[in-house]
This record gives structure tokens, C-alpha cells and sequence, in this order.
């Protein structure tokens, strides 16, 4: 009666069908709510039914497959949710949230007949930077923290309300529910535990020779936005001595945060991510600027002294060049420390499969940051990227490490279900 | 008979009236053989009409105007131009190239029946780097230099050819004559000296409280774009030790243009006028930058040294930080010594004239430097601009100093003429 569960081979088919769903070339774009992810969407519910599970979506567009008898909307039982996001940023790769996505198919599948503390996968939505910002409604949606505001107020590049954008999906076919009252997105599930699998987005496993990463900690971020307003001069005939030139000033400031990081040491970065130099001619002097800082680190306090630290000699650089500056902190978030329990298991794991791992800091935001924070006791798992490569056609983990995660995802849920069961 | 010639009340006048062709506010933009530019072209033609004077345009569209019995064409008889450009860049100021057409327009009615050595006033064309790139056909159309085959290869940025553009002012009205042979715009007159009146496009002279710069050379000029590529990757999981930043390194390479140019000494500059970073995200180290870099200078050795430092400092910033680079040197153009003669004659005129007056370097380039680069003696002085402004909507320069310098290149010509006569 169940159809044949993803083998390590047909993993490979499986992220090369969702590679697919795509907007554009090279790579995979598949932004929150457009053709390419409602159409994946759909696929990947025929999957899980295929398997024997249910799939039903949720009022965000979150997609949930589970066993039929696991009743969604009954939050008297606990579940194991395990899971990752669909959604890609322009120009992303097969891998990144796909992995976890298709583990957590797999897991659901295997383990559909745990009945103490069963097993929901799913697939989140507008995890991505890209549309809706980071690790934004997807996981809120999944612990039914969104109220009817969030919808209006929350808007894309384009001005595109999320109200909009989820009306624009179910015209395409997404199955997700317009609900009404206060909440339009009420959890489905109350989750005891929470797991989630990615591809590491960065060249520490590829670089240490490690199978596994196991997350410790998510860094907090910082995000500033610098004007800068000096004066615009001709390049031939304003001599260096009395120019207020603003790209030399943004100049020291990228420099200055470059310093500002390396000097706090690991894993504290930052990153000179934009500038825009103007009016951009190679005949003036560039009488403003606008330049975007970002900060991330894992302790809360450093994230804060070193966000300060490079705002301040910002304000100097600009003070000594005779600049006027606008710093403007954006958007952030704090960090949020996993859970030690769950990763200290998880590393007991690793050990009795004899996959070499190591415990690390996550410098981007994911799915299970959100669980953390809300107090579901969380795991995050990376398995390696190469080069690091992320956000990039370039995007690959080798098939033998990607079977690796996906077969300790398995034993990990097997377990937690066991020890509950 | 003759209409009374402009006072400094109206030079004020005449100046807002010219400020009126424009195709956008606020300021002036008036690109050559747009409509603005037909107009303003037109005005002036009729201006000299008004004043008893012919009014010739030659084939690339320069205007000359001149007493009647001054035939164009007629190359035996040696005549003194004088003049400035009509043309502007987007966005520029009332001054810059209209306070020398001005003035030509009145020093060549007021001296029209000087007959051994005629003047001949004109406002040139295309002398911006706008359209067609610095100094380039306008006066180089006035020394009889133009080939057909300039008027194909030279383009603006949107591809369209010197010709086509020419073909579209003409259909606005210019009366620029089509020519054909192997020269499109044979030199009407033959320049024994030209002489130029400019706003100074820096604040040397408000610095240093000068009526007139007396310009004794013209700054050569390098201009560089760097390609730089280096890795894009996730900005938070990236170790600062293993990023291969693009825009770091542009920093780098903009504070090593600066820091040379101060190190070499004034007149030396090298200006970073345009920089652009790739993917341009927060959440990216940006993996590509192109930057743009312009060194000028008049002394051709030191020009070519400070330029090979900078680009030779480029490449070693990109081999300490592990990125690709390319630096192509696009344009440039060589230093050139306006005549000792005249300069030296120009002191000595402003002594009489009680105007307070320095030497200097022009460190952009003019319609007069084209004509002491091909052996013609000539003078090129400047009026102050108010903070230095040029190429904006803040150009100012008080009326009081602007009639001073009108008041002095009538009395020098007067001079030239009355030397000759």
C-alpha cells in the first residue's frame, strides 16, 4: 500500500523536479507566492499523497503533510514538526531550504504510523529575504502568531501588500484559506519539538571536513542604512584639499566595518552589502552616497557594542571629512540561542552514525530561529555547501553528504519520536 | 545705428534669458543639438542681428558671429576668436560656457569695425562631456579638423552617431550646413590668437579672494575602469577570513587614489567619480564592483607616473585580497601650455585694471586648450564661481565680478586688436 520511500539516489531526482519550478535561468527563482512556487507547491502535495499522507495548507500558505488521522486545528496533541522553506531568492540554487523540505517529506513518510507524538513535515513559505523579508510569516503563520494587521502592513519591494500577494496565489491554485477574525493564520499543530535541515550557506563544514553542522546559536542582526551629503564638485578643478567628497567617506566607512569585525573575531561580521555613489560621473566629485552596513553576532551584547562601535566612527569619518550623515537602523533581529539539550543529542547521534560534525553559529536566519525564540525546543542541522556558495545557481552539496543529513534527520526523529513513544 | 551694447545690468539679463533654454529644471540642461540647444542657438543669431553683426554657423554647428564685411571662408586674412560653449550638461547652471558666449557676442559688436585684426565672436558646440565627450568636435570643428568619418565613429550613450545628431538639430532648425568631401566643417576663419572667458568650475579663486585666474596650463587627464570580481556570498555566514569582498576592495583602491593625489601635491587630483557593487543586497557579500577613477594633472610625466601608482596600487589591493581584476584606461588627453605671452600680457592688463589676479592650472578642459593644442596663442581666464560650484544649479557668480571679467576681455581684445591695427 506505501509507495517506495526517496532513496539516496531519487533524492537527487526529487531536488532536480523542484529545481523546476522556476521563473528564470540559471538557477532557481521562486519567489513567495508567484507561478513557480504555487506550482511546486502543488507537486509536493501530489507527493506526500502519494506517500499515504494528508497535505493540507494553512491560512499563510504554509504546506503541512502528515497521516490522515493527525487531525489539523486539534492543538491537544503535541506534534514533531520538521521542515524547512520552499520559497527561493532571485537567482538562488536547487539546494537551500529544498533539502530540508524533502527530508522532512521523507521523515513524515517513514515515520507516519508514530502515534505518541507524530510526525508533521512541512514546507514553509516566504522564509526568504527576498519578498516579505527574513524568516518573516512563514513560521509565524505555523505558530499562529500572525494577526489580520500583518497582512496589510507587511508589503514588498513593489508595494505589494502580503494580502495581496496570498490573493494572488490562491488565484493561481494555492490551497490556503482566507480565513477571517483576528487571526487569519491559526496554528494547525502545537509543536513539542521542532527540526529543521538546510545547507549551510557558508564554507566552515566544507573548510573543517565536516558531515554535519549543529546549530548552537543564531546570530542577531543589525541592518543601517548611511546617507551621506557632501558636494558634488567638478573632478578637474576642485583640489583634493577642499573636496567633501562622499564616496571617499563611505570609502572608510566599508573599511571601518570591515575592521570593526575582524578585530571582535569570529564569528562577529559585517557587511558593506550596497553603495550608490552620486551624481556617478567620472567627472565629479560624488556629492552623496548612500551605503548599507549590516552586523550579525550570536551574543546579544556584542551584536550590540560592535553595531554601535562601527555607527560611531561612521559619525567620526563623517564629521572629520565635513559630511552631513543619516544613519538610519532599519531592520534586525536578536539572537537566539538553540536548544543545548536537543544539540547535545543530536551530536550523541552523529557519533553512533559516524558522521563527523562540529557545533556552530548560524549567521542567517532560518525557520527554526523562529521556533527557538517562541520557546519550542528547536533543531537546526546544516549539511555542507560548496565553496560556500548560497543564493547562487552555483549551489551544490555533494550526493553522498546530502543522504547523510537526510538519513540523520530520520534517525534523529526516529529517536525523539521512540524515547516519546 | 548700433544698438547699445549690453551693460552689466543686462549681462545679468542675458544670462537668465539663455538660463530660459533648458529642457528640464531645476538649472539648466541644454545638450547639444537638442531642442533646448536649437533654441538658445537661434536666440543668440538673432542677438547678434540685433547688434549689426553676421551670424554664420559652420557645419558642426558652432555659431560665429562678425561684422558683415568679414567673410566666412575667406582664410587669407587672420582673425581673433573669441567665445565659449553654448551647450551644458544635465542638470548644470546658468554660468559655465554662457558667460564667455556673452561676452563674445558683446566684444564682437563693440569691436566689429576693427579691420586689421577682425574679432570673431562664437558659441560652440559639444563641448561638454554630456554627449559627445569632452572638447571635442566643437572646437575642433572651429580648426577646420573634423573628418567624415568622426561624424560616424563619435556616439553619444545611446549609440546615436554624430551625424544622426546633427541630422535631428537640423530638423529643429540649426543652420548647419550639410557638407560633403572629406570635410564636414571646413574652418570658416583663420584664428591668429582666441581668447576665452570661463567661470572657474572650483573655489580657488573665491579661496584666495581673486577677481580673474589667468590659466597658464591645461591639466592632462587618465581615466580608468577598474572590473573587479571577487565571490558573492551570504553576508551572515561567511567568516570575515574567507570572503573575497569586491566592494572592500573597491574601499581599498578609492582611498589609494586619494591618498596619491594628496601625496603628489596640488595640482594633482585622481577622483573615484562612479562605483557600483554587486549583487547590491544587505545580505550579500557583494561578489562584483566596478569603479571608476580619473587622475589629472599638468605636467604629462607626473600624469602618467601618478596614474601608473594608482592602477599598479589596484592590482596589488586585488592579489592581497584574492579578486580578479581589469583596469581599462578608456580616455584621456594630455596636458597643454596656454601661451606665456598672452598670459603675461593678461597680468599686466589686469594690473591696469585693478583686478586682483593669480596663474593658474585648469584642471578641466576648455575649447581654448584644443586650440593651443593645435598651435593657435590663446587665453583662457576665469571668474570665480560662489563655493566653487560648477555643473549644478547652485553655479553664482556676483554680478559686480562677472561685468569685471566681461569689462576685461573687451579691454584685452581692444588690446590684441589695437596692437595689430
Amino acid at each position: 500500500m506505501v509507495t517506495p520511500v526517496a532513496s539516496a539516489q531519487s533524492l537527487d531526482e526529487l531536488l532536480q523536479s523542484l529545481a523546476g519550478f522556476t521563473s528564470a535561468s540559471p538557477g532557481v527563482t521562486r519567489p513567495v507566492y508567484g507561478e513557480a512556487w504555487c506550482d511546486a507547491q502543488r507537486w509536493l502535495a501530489e507527493r506526500a499523497r502519494a506517500l499515504g499522507l494528508a497535505a493540507t495548507c494553512d491560512g499563510i500558505g504554509n504546506l503541512l503533510f502528515h497521516a490522515p488521522e493527525v487531525k489539523p486545528g486539534d492543538l491537544s496533541r503535541s506534534v514533531l514538526l520538521v521542515g524547512s522553506h520552499l520559497d527561493t531568492v532571485a537567482g538562488g540554487g536547487a539546494y537551500d531550504g529544498a533539502v530540508g523540505v524533502l527530508a522532512a517529506l521523507r521523515v513524515a513518510a517513514e515515520l507516519r504510523e508514530r502515534n505518541a507524538l507524530p510526525v508533521v513535515g512541512f514546507a514553509s513559505c516566504a522564509a526568504e529575504d527576498g519578498r516579505f523579508g527574513a524568516c518573516g510569516p512563514g513560521a509565524r503563520g505555523l505558530l499562529g502568531l500572525l494577526r489580520q494587521e500583518d497582512l496589510d502592513a507587511t508589503r514588498d519591494q513593489d508595494g505589494v501588500t502580503l494580502r495581496r500577494a496570498l490573493d494572488q496565489a490562491r488565484a493561481r491554485g494555492c490551497a490556503a484559506p482566507a480565513a477571517g477574525g483576528e487571526r487569519p493564520c491559526p496554528a494547525l499543530f502545537h509543536p513539542a519539538l521542532m527540526l529543521e535541515l538546510h545547507v549551510e550557506q557558508g564554507p566552515v563544514l566544507e573548510t573543517e571536513g565536516l558531515d554535519l553542522g549543529i546549530v548552537e546559536h543564531v546570530s542577531g542582526c543589525r541592518r543601517m542604512r548611511v546617507r551621506l551629503q557632501g558636494e558634488t564638485r567638478d573632478s578637474g578643478t576642485t583640489p583634493m584639499n577642499l573636496r567633501r567628497d562622499a564616496l571617499a567617506a563611505a570609502a572608510e566607512m566599508v573599511l571601518a566595518a570591515e575592521r570593526a569585525a575582524r578585530k571582535a573575531g569570529p564569528p562577529a561580521v559585517a557587511t558593506a552589502g550596497f553603495l550608490r555613489a552620486e551624481p556617478g560621473r567620472f567627472s565629479a566629485v560624488p556629492g552623496a552616497c548612500e551605503l548599507w552596513l549590516e552586523v550579525r553576532h550570536f551574543e546579544r551584547p556584542r551584536l550590540v557594542d560592535l553595531t554601535a562601535a562601527i555607527g560611531q566612527r561612521c559619525r567620526e569619518i563623517a564629521q572629520e571629512r565635513g559630511l552631513g550623515i543619516e544613519v538610519d537602523e532599519t531592520t534586525g533581529h536578536d539572537p537566539v540561542a538553540m536548544s543545548p539539550k536537543l544539540a547535545e543529542a543530536a551530536a550523541k547521534l552523529a557519533d553512533r552514525l559516524k558522521l563527523s560534525h562540529g557545533g556552530m553559529v548560524s549567521g542567517a536566519a532560518h525557520d527554526a530561529m523562529e521556533f527557538a525564540r517562541h520557546g519550542v525546543p528547536s533543531l537546526l542541522v546544516f549539511v555542507p555547501s560548496r565553496h560556500g556558495a548560497s543564493h547562487s545557481p552555483e549551489e551544490f552539496t555533494d550526493p553522498a553528504q546530502l543522504a547523510a543529513g537526510h538519513r540523520f534527520v530520520l534517525e534523529f526523529a526516529r529517536w525523539l519520536t521512540d524515547a516519546r513513544g
